[in-house]
């Protein structure tokens, strides 16, 4: 049965727009982008037009790579401060010469929209969770969606990356999940992905997970996002796989719509805890 | 074999103690104590001593638990602005009256020598370690002093405590190992047990841990503290155990030397730091 994350996000996306259409004020959200990788400028004119459709603002800061730190610094202040901006998020990669981790610590807890922040990550990893990264909050509101019971189930996650693997872990272990976290040093990865109930590769590699690597009725969530001769893979073989697992989410229209989607929740959360 | 956490402690407090010797003035660590929990008076008894031992100045601020919240406010203010104080610890428990969350909360993250701030939590589960907390950081160095490599190893921690088992599952994970995190909801302990390269107990349960459940040559780390008719014991069965296990900690004597030991380690951190 397919786990299908664009159903599930245009819900969302509609509930959201249902509730800004009552406020005279709109909530706001803040992207900082550095210098002008092709990506970056696709991720964001993606993440801009779900904010028009949601009703919710969006203000792009675009800085050349030549930009002064002490600008950057400046407008992230200058965003904190500002009581009508409910969220901010620094687009990534920047360019390697800036500090990623100092600017991104300097955004305020309550409008780190990402989550990314030590102090939301610390808060998230302590089970106190304040705003949680999007795209492992979403593969959690996908399983919910589909009452997919973690409780006391093995979920095995591929993949140990600060944005994905070791928060989604986290968010796992919170629903009483048995959580084993593989990654690239793992010794026979198809060991332990074969035990799993929960199977998530968020590794970045094409048909990194194969048919012999699943359990009988697993349920399977794939966050690879590869794009080969323009064509975009996940890191499961879905047709070989999608026989298999009791569940699978595809790509494109799995996990990928549910990561804006929850951007969108978290700066309206930000928003409705200010009213 | 015996992991020796003794005989380890006495080596790193003898360092600590032959650095300290050369300092004129001496590191400081400061403990806050509110009530009169009685494992907390021997608890801080015990990390007094050590100080003394190593020649680390030891100031114990102790609150009644009629204390209103604002003093130990002013207290934990007071001892961060102060330049010659270079740990703080709130010995937990506190009366349930107080906001522990709060109040830990408060303590500079550069002072925090627990290490259970958020965001020393947040940078540790980053990767980006800072002040680690004490129980965890002990037992890597124990694993280390042994040269257990953890590379590619599994690692299975019973335990999802903020204290002990969360984050010793980041520093394995940082060590390149796989790490299963089992607790109270985990179906069929045994089944992960069994595959544990690296079996660590953290849950303080007498006898959970029992020979069927563990690997041939595996490595076992008891962390459990459990007082039985005024006996310690840990969580893992020693006796039947030991035959097994390539390695194992003693309770006492393995694990609990070293949470003292690292705690001594930290604040001279801090200490050194500054110099």
């Amino acid at each position: 049965m397919l786990l299908d994350g664009k159903a599930l996000s245009n819900k969302i996306k509609d509930e959201i727009k249902s509730k800004t259409k009552n406020y005279l004020i709109k909530p706001t959200l803040a992207v900082i982008q550095i210098g002008n990788d092709e990506a970056s400028n696709i991720y964001i004119r993606t993440k801009a037009k779900a904010c028009e459709y949601v009703g919710i603002n969006f203000i792009h800061t675009k800085f050349e790579e030549e930009a002064l730190e002490q600008e950057i610094i400046n407008k992230i202040i200058e965003l904190n401060n500002d009581p009508y901006v409910n969220g901010i998020l620094i687009q990534l990669p920047i360019p390697s010469k800036f500090n990623q981790y100092k600017l991104l610590n300097l955004i305020n807890k309550d409008k780190d929209v990402d989550g990314l922040t030590n102090i939301n990550m610390g808060m998230l990893f302590k089970g106190n969770n304040n705003l949680i990264p999007c795209t492992p909050n979403g593969i959690i509101k996908l399983l919910e969606e589909y009452n997919i019971d973690l409780k006391g189930k093995h979920a095995v996650v591929v993949g140990r990356s600060n944005l994905v693997g070791k928060p989604l872990s986290m968010l796992l272990l919170q629903k009483d999940a048995t959580v084993t976290i593989c990654h690239s040093k793992t010794e026979h990865l198809d060991y332990f992905t074969k035990q799993a109930d929960i199977l998530i590769s968020a590794v970045g590699k094409k048909d990194l997970i194969t048919k012999e690597m699943v359990k009988e009725n697993a349920v399977v969530i794939d966050v690879g996002m590869n794009r080969v001769d323009g064509k975009l893979y996940g890191d499961v073989n879905y047709d070989e796989i999608k026989d298999i697992a009791s569940y699978i989410t595809p790509v494109p229209g799995g996990v990928g719509p549910m990561t804006v989607a929850m951007l969108l929740y978290n700066v309206l959360r930000n928003y409705e805890k200010n009213l």
